[in-house]
Formats: structure tokens, C-alpha cells, sequence
């Protein structure tokens, strides 16, 4: 590193912050940035900095959004009397790309972890029972995930919820479609066993 | 991506433009931007610009500066009789670290190599020719990378410099040390073989 001109060093240690990246990949990007035409670098720079100054949260569900109202939330055809509650904005559209679901959403924008320091009151939990108290929804559909953090959020929601005359639900458990029964875990298969219907 | 805020959509893309980075790594990176504190995104960005606007190559070997000279061709104590011609700065880092290597660099900025449409006149070679020519060299060392395109390199330099009065080395092949023998390819165990010294 002690070999390389200052702004290269320095660029390879702002990438190195980005979660997930860790010194290698920082460099890998740093060279690749080097190679690169200036024009092209530089629209990648623009592109962070337009991203920064236009996109915001929505401000009902917290989704990511440009406007006001995010997409779903400014949607008439969407069926305001179901609220999906969903951990992060990449669920949401794990959520959107079944093309089922035609209800809102509400991003919590993490999990409730007492290991790291995510308290209820750091997530968008307010908010969700402010939406909840305004009346016109029927039901919360908790779509944690199904993590122990995500476990523990969608257990503190149904409590802090129950008695205000909604519906709470939660997404079932079960053996993933096209996946091995035989490599299940004990739990998931527990919990499928568990969670069966009738033809 | 359809669901994205445009600007999302758009830094995610340009993301993906960087060799190396998939669809998938672009929208992780481009969601930890999103959830970064503005300032320390934009640092990111301004990083790369600095670094684009800085830094050129070396006017005599080529590495990456952001003087006329690199540290290494402006600094006296390095023997300028020993020229070390390798494929990246990457692979120059890589002979620094050894600490050993007190001579000079060229850098070429590629490898010869016809499937990828990579020409002699497409690399640092004709400077490397005048370098030579100009005197004060007593040896070229060719590390390029034992790849087949390095070695094709190697074998055009090692041509293309014979007969101006300088001694053209190619650094050794063999088992790299801390290696396990057993693991080690056929080629690189006879290049080991033939490469073998008395003690």
C-alpha cells in the first residue's frame, strides 16, 4: 500500500468502508477504477452523488422512493387494507417479484438484535402503529425473516399490535419449493410437519 | 430493478460496469451506499475523482504516479542498470513486497494475446525498446506472469531486445515454496526439474 500514490491509497481506503468489501476487493475495485476511462469513473461518482441527493424514504412505509410516496404506497390499484411488514427494502422486492401480493408494505429498515445493539426504537415501529391506530387496515402479514433477530421482531410486532382490531399474521415456515428434503434442517422440517393442510 | 427509484437503478448499472462485479455485488454495494450516512458516500465518490484526476502513469516506466516520475524511477538509491519489465503495477507491488529487488521497473500494461485481441503495439513496448536503447541498462529481467500470454510476452521481448548488448534474464519457474509437492501441476514440476541447482 506505503508503495502506491496517496489518492490511489485513499481510494482503496473509502472503498474499504462499504460493508461487505473487504481490503482485497477495495484494491480490485481501486485498479479497476485506474484502468477505466476518466469519463467512466467518473460517471460511477456522479451516479453515488445523484443517488444520495435524490433518493429518500417514503413517508408512510419507508421504502426507498424519489418522491414523496413510494410506488406501491402512491399506487391507487394497490389494496391498502393489508400491510406487509418486511425487514429491509431488498425483501420488499423479494416480496414484489412473486407478482402475487397487491397490499402495501412497511420497511422496518432492520431487526430488533440486542447482540448489535438494535433496539425497537430504532427501527420504523412508530410509525407502523401510528399507520395501525389511523384505521383502514385489516391486516399485518409479518414477513420477517427467518432469522432469530427476525423471529424476535415479528414476535415484539404481533404483542405490540394484538387488541388494536387488526388481523396479524405470520408467513409460514416450510421446506423451500425445489429444494432437497433429504439437506432440511431439523427446525424447518419441524416447522413444515407442523404447518401442514389438508388436499 | 423496475420497482428501483431511477437514481438506484442507475448507480446500480453503473456499478456493474466495473470488471469483476456482477449484477448481484453492484445492487449489494448500491444498497450499503443507500444506508451509508450521505457524507461518507459521497467521500467515496470524491475519492474516485480525485484519483482519476491525480494519477497518470510514470513517464519513463509507467506505474502509477502523480508526479512526472514514480517513486521508484526518481528515487537515486535504486540501480537504474536492472530494468524489471512486468504485465501491471499489481505484478510490481507483488516484487516490492519482497524487498529484495533494488532496481527499476517497466511496466507494460498487458499481456500479448491474440484471443483477446491484445497487440505488441498495444503495450508499453516501444518505450521499453527506446529505454534500452538509450543506454545504462546492463540487464532486463522478464517477469511476466507464467500465464501462456505471459509467456508469450516474455518470449517476444526476449526476441525483440536480443543483440543490443543487454542481458535478457526470464525469472525462474518451479514449486512455490510452502507449497505441497504432491498438488503441484506436471509443467511447473518439470520446469522444476529442469530448473534444479547444485547446493
Amino acid at each position: 500500500m506505503q508503495d502506491l500514490p496517496l489518492s490511489l491509497q485513499h481510494l482503496i481506503e473509502q472503498l474499504a468502508r462499504l460493508p461487505g468489501i473487504g481490503a482485497k476487493t477495495a484494491q480490485k475495485i481501486a485498479y479497476n477504477l485506474v484502468e477505466m476511462r476518466e469519463k467512466e469513473a467518473v460517471d460511477i461518482a456522479r451516479a453515488i452523488v445523484e443517488m444520495k441527493k435524490k433518493l429518500h424514504l417514503c413517508s408512510q412505509c419507508h421504502f426507498l422512493t424519489e418522491e414523496e410516496l413510494c410506488k406501491f404506497c402512491s399506487n391507487p390499484r394497490r389494496d391498502p387494507s393489508v400491510v406487509c411488514v418486511v425487514d429491509t427494502p431488498r425483501d420488499l422486492l423479494a416480496i414484489e417479484r412473486t407478482r402475487e401480493f397487491k397490499g402495501l408494505y412497511h420497511v422496518l429498515h432492520g431487526r430488533i438484535s440486542p447482540l448489535e445493539g438494535v433496539r425497537p426504537q430504532d427501527l420504523f415501529i412508530d410509525s407502523l402503529e401510528k399507520r395501525v391506530d389511523a384505521g383502514g387496515i385489516e391486516e399485518i402479514i409479518l414477513a420477517n425473516s427467518p432469522t432469530l433477530e427476525g423471529e424476535a421482531t415479528a414476535v415484539y410486532l404481533s404483542k405490540l399490535l394484538q387488541g388494536r382490531g387488526v388481523r396479524i399474521t405470520r408467513i409460514a415456515h416450510g421446506v423451500p419449493v425445489g429444494g432437497d428434503l433429504e439437506f432440511s434442517d431439523e427446525i424447518t422440517l419441524l416447522k413444515a410437519i407442523e404447518g401442514r393442510h389438508t388436499y
